[in-house]
């Protein structure tokens, strides 16, 4: 799978994406991520890429010439699944969601920065807007990063037990069971006895209940999703 | 402002970070971040912070000793308004949430990574869990820069123009409207006419319509929030 991603300040993407988990997965060729520069395809001799918004008000505005140009230039090369612009008024991020995009071949992914992106780019070339919760952040880059991670992960072969990621929270309406490893006794703080009995059956059912009391309590809500 | 975070692949976390405004906001005092490589706190000679879970089961799960030496020393040393895990099942961080946490001077984080913490150390030292969205992620690094760079652009002098943040989406309950910059003309797509017209009132007036529009559209859930 490979993300191709657009962004002003491509320096901040780099860690996120070149470490654990991330970093074994391009080194197995199981995903490929390619960051691009938009100030390359800046206009004039500082490779202007913002401009004050029309209409006034603070904050810049990312040009639609950059854009158009870097987004046409690598639509020639390549067709992609989705075209991504990251805003908080985008569709929500969700597992469901990570799940349908792990299933892709090519995503482009705009990070937006500054006051966002001229809305004729939207109009003209993005097939999807994701927002990855209802926050407002500097940019778009640490939001693709979330999305990046999260469905990378889901790609068989990415984590090295598949099943790991089959029973993390959401995956089936519920949140996780509590976890514990050694030792059994810290500090006096004890492991619940079920989960040192071997008897894997009650073990299961006792992580189950967890997961549902867990969910009753703190996300009754997503338990309503259940299809 | 003070974010310490706790994390087991503390170079995630590097770039996004040591950039654009966040960069400026470190150099200019307003905020530190004080990252804390918990490995150094690992036990024996190979500093392991992870085992397996009790109970059995894919992922390795990050083992109470380290993190409750780490947390107390840096506890020893100030007293923290928050300390703040990083998990899928914590309350969902929210704008509000974010305004909230801006008024506060020290705060900690501790990112999980692989399976998750020992549940112990949540229930020893834990005073607030966020989940950044109903999503998973290899480690809670990505989601706590997250919350560190959506803190800190509410912290007054962070953003050049303070008016900035509070014409955001989600302050106000509305989702921002539409930007645009030059040219007023691209490819035949016109900028809204209004927004040419000098007209401060009228544009005002037309900005509030397409951000009540907007939210009508896509998230009409939280125009309901308004108190």
């Amino acid at each position: 799978m490979r993300f191709d991603i657009i962004s002003a300040v491509p320096e901040l993407l780099v860690s996120p994406l070149s470490h654990s988990i991330m970093q074994r997965a391009q080194n197995s060729g199981l995903i490929t991520v390619n960051i691009i520069d938009l100030r390359s395809f800046g206009i004039g001799k500082h490779n202007q890429i913002d401009d004050y918004q029309f209409g006034g008000g603070a904050g810049m505005v990312m040009m639609p010439e950059p854009l158009d140009r870097c987004i046409s230039e690598l639509k020639s090369e390549r067709s992609y699944d989705e075209i991504i612009f990251m805003c908080p008024d985008g569709k929500r991020f969700e597992q469901k969601l990570a799940n349908k995009l792990s299933l892709k071949n090519n995503l482009l992914i705009i990070c937006g920065h500054y006051k966002g992106i001229d809305e004729r780019i939207r109009e003209e070339h993005v097939t999807m807007e994701i927002s990855i919760g209802d926050y407002v952040l500097s940019g778009g880059e640490i939001a693709a990063a979330v999305v990046i991670d999260s469905v990378s992960r889901l790609i068989p072969g990415v984590l090295n037990n598949e099943s790991s990621a089959l029973l993390d929270s959401f995956q089936d309406n519920l949140l996780a069971p509590p976890v514990y490893t050694r030792p059994a006794d810290y500090k006096g703080r004890l492991v619940p006895e079920i989960l040192l009995s071997g008897h894997e059956a009650k073990i299961d059912e006792w992580r189950y209940e967890q997961s549902l009391k867990r969910t009753l309590e703190r996300r009754p809500d997503i338990l309503d999703d259940i299809s």
